[in-house]
């Protein structure tokens, strides 16, 4: 037996000629006779590295896992202004093969299916973790804003006996023995706690067996939900957002600004967001444009991305908030408009054309609720553990869902979704 | 159109015979004549509040959620040492039935049946409340500590082709006509971003189709998992997990303090930990306690127990590390130990006799993880994908998955491990 003792240890900023030692896998290598350069990925990015002789290279080759020993130098031609002189290596594992693509190229430009078929290698590119890394950042910004708002973080089934959202794009599973589904959102969970922390939120995988293959559509996605109560209006959901959004924009300046540059991302501007009726945007865009509108109760992909191009032109935002969204369109816990039925106390966001999040103020009395299920021919006793919570008292509450890989999508200026996912899931792939 | 902008608001702290207007549900309410001293559970905790006369109370009862205006006023008797006097209600909503069990008593002793089945109001009761402010408590902790440690979250598929654990343990599921399983754990995900971001965490639901009804297994629980590159063995991955157990404990003293005086829970010391050999222990714990050791290869429940009585003894420890766990027990990526090759460079942690982590070096070389398929009957070409990773090369690396239900679970002494998640699912119950 031995006791273990964990030591926090102090963070070690680079100086000029302070002796060093690092590690990477080599990413490229070039030999100029003597010299060789060398660029190691490491996790706080490229580091370059310059051999003297044979022998201080170990025999790394491309693709190897190195230690490297050396002494910092300014070299403004370098990643990052500095470079490893006088480097050592150390190879602690080599490949079996050298990589079936470029990793090194500046831009690696893949056909969408070869490029997800060996996303396990492609990954290590940079320009691909910057993407990846700019996601890590959307979800600790949501977190860190809504913890500062005295949310508190759940962990709800993702098997489940029921559907949320109804419909056919549904998986079933069988449950030994029994029927089960898996979950399409935390809806009905998220507002049960608000009934517990009356603000709560969750980042968790979603499901959808949608049958098209779109370029903005996946069958698992991840989603980061929160739920309020106490609200005054589907507005106070609204204004979170914007809150979050805010912080976002922010913590990607501080902490991704290398990633932005990597990818040339424009951050939108947050400080303010027009928010239009669903009817009235409509009308406005297809003024604008010159369609005409098919379906009045519907977006099409079309018309989200009209509405996103009056947004940015009229009144100059990436971002528009379209609210009261018709009730046939919206599920059965969705609250009406007291003002005009056909409407819901809802809104979807879109960024830069593109929903990204659907919200709304939720129904809290329980005769209300009971009446609407009938209404949509619904059969209230299917659902008595979710109706639990209003017959037991719920304040009034709302809340939304984003999707992360929509956000990152369109952040990062991405042409299909899959691009923004590490292992998409669609109706053809299953892995890696 | 409209405009939404939003201003975080500075958070108000309330301060003595200062007017505050605050909101709740309805815990519990004394008609002391002509006063009524209200209970409200707000987000922050309970609040008492003094209203007089009856008007004043808007015809609040039991389960109705209020806005309740009035002046801070010091009172030692009530929770958190004030209460709001002058109190005048506005009621919000009023339930359509009084609570199906008494969520104001000091403990609420209910048949675990009863108490799930009841769940979603079950938690509206401060003590259960307490257990999983607690869980997110380490939730936060845990990503605290990794993003300190350079580590990147990442998101990865629940929906799989191959299961990374192997066994009958696995849910199947229709995916478009092919088969497809619910991930068991991130394994080969968290390995394969390990060749991407070096260090890399994931808090995300896991599966598994345990056919046994135990105290101690969930068929869907929160899996606390991370990943490292470049260790120099697997006490590295030790050393990272008792960075965070510390970080845990000071984050739970500085933010939980209420929830663990109300569950009454004594916090485990995390400075020194004892990491002892499985067959070390095995022996010793056997020898101690007088019984003899059935199986040589398997810790069974009785004796991960006598080993946390040992710790707890002899080392003056709640956790233990128990190493080297027999090859036979663990997964083909599970690295052997190249002195002995019946054992691996892996361990478990223990928690107050209950294993909590699972983790180790896990092969990096791909001649020998492609050897280590084929001596165990597997077909390396069903794992291609997987084995990319090896094959263009990745650094040595190691990590572990901690079983957030049971850490919650034996943190707040709680008898069954349903108590420590939310809507648990286990063989018969797929609701609430």
């Amino acid at each position: 037996m031995v006791f273990l003792r964990r030591q926090d240890e102090e963070k070690v900023v680079a100086r000029n000629n302070q002796a060093a030692r690092l590690h990477g896998m080599v990413h490229a290598l070039r030999d100029m006779g003597g010299i060789t350069f060398l660029t190691l990925r490491t996790r706080r990015g490229l580091v370059q590295c310059v051999c003297s002789g044979r022998e201080a290279l170990d025999g790394a080759a491309e693709g190897c896992a190195v230690t490297a020993a050396g002494v910092w130098r300014e070299e403004p031609r370098a990643p990052g202004g500095r470079e490893l002189a006088q480097a050592r290596l150390t190879v602690l594992s080599r490949p079996a093969a050298p990589p079936p693509v470029p990793l090194a190229k500046k831009k690696l430009e893949l056909h969408l299916d070869t490029e997800l078929g060996l996303r396990p290698v492609v990954l290590r590119a940079p320009r691909r973790q910057a993407v990846f890394r700019i996601q890590a950042a959307i979800c600790r910004a949501f977190r860190e804003y809504l913890q500062q708002e005295e949310f508190t973080e759940i962990h709800t089934p993702k098997i489940v006996r029921t559907g949320a959202e109804g419909g056919a794009n549904i998986f079933r599973l069988d449950y030994f023995g029994k029927k089960a589904f898996l979950a399409q959102s935390p809806q009905f969970y998220k507002q049960t706690m608000v009934g517990v922390f009356e603000r709560v939120y969750e980042i968790g995988p979603v499901f959808r067996a949608e049958k098209h293959a779109t370029q903005r559509h996946l069958n698992e996605y991840t989603s980061l939900d929160f739920e309020m109560g106490y609200i005054d209006g589907f507005a106070d959901v609204m204004r979170m957002e914007q809150g979050f959004l805010r912080r976002l924009t922010a913590v990607l300046e501080a902490d991704c600004a290398a990633e932005l540059a990597l990818l040339g991302v424009e951050l939108p501007r947050t400080e303010e967001i027009p928010a239009v009726r669903f009817d009235e945007i409509k009308a406005l865009a297809a003024e604008r444009y010159g369609y005409s509108i098919r379906d009045p109760y519907d977006l099409e992909p079309e018309e989200e991305a009209a509405i996103g191009r009056y947004a940015r032109e009229v009144w100059g935002s990436d971002f528009v908030f379209v609210t009261h969204y018709p009730s046939k369109k919206r599920p059965f816990y969705a609250m009406d408009d007291p003002a005009d039925a056909r409407y819901t106390l809802s809104f979807d966001l879109l960024f830069r054309g593109l929903e990204v999040t659907t919200g709304g103020q939720r129904i809290h009395d329980y005769a209300a609720q009971v009446a609407k299920m009938e209404a949509r021919g619904m059969d209230p006793a299917e659902f008595e553990s979710y109706l639990m919570i209003h017959k037991y008292g719920m304040p009034p509450h709302g809340g939304l869902g984003i999707g992360l890989e929509r956000l990152t999508m369109q952040l990062c200026g991405l042409d299909n979704i899959r691009r923004a996912c590490l292992f998409p899931r669609d109706r053809t792939r299953l892995e890696p």
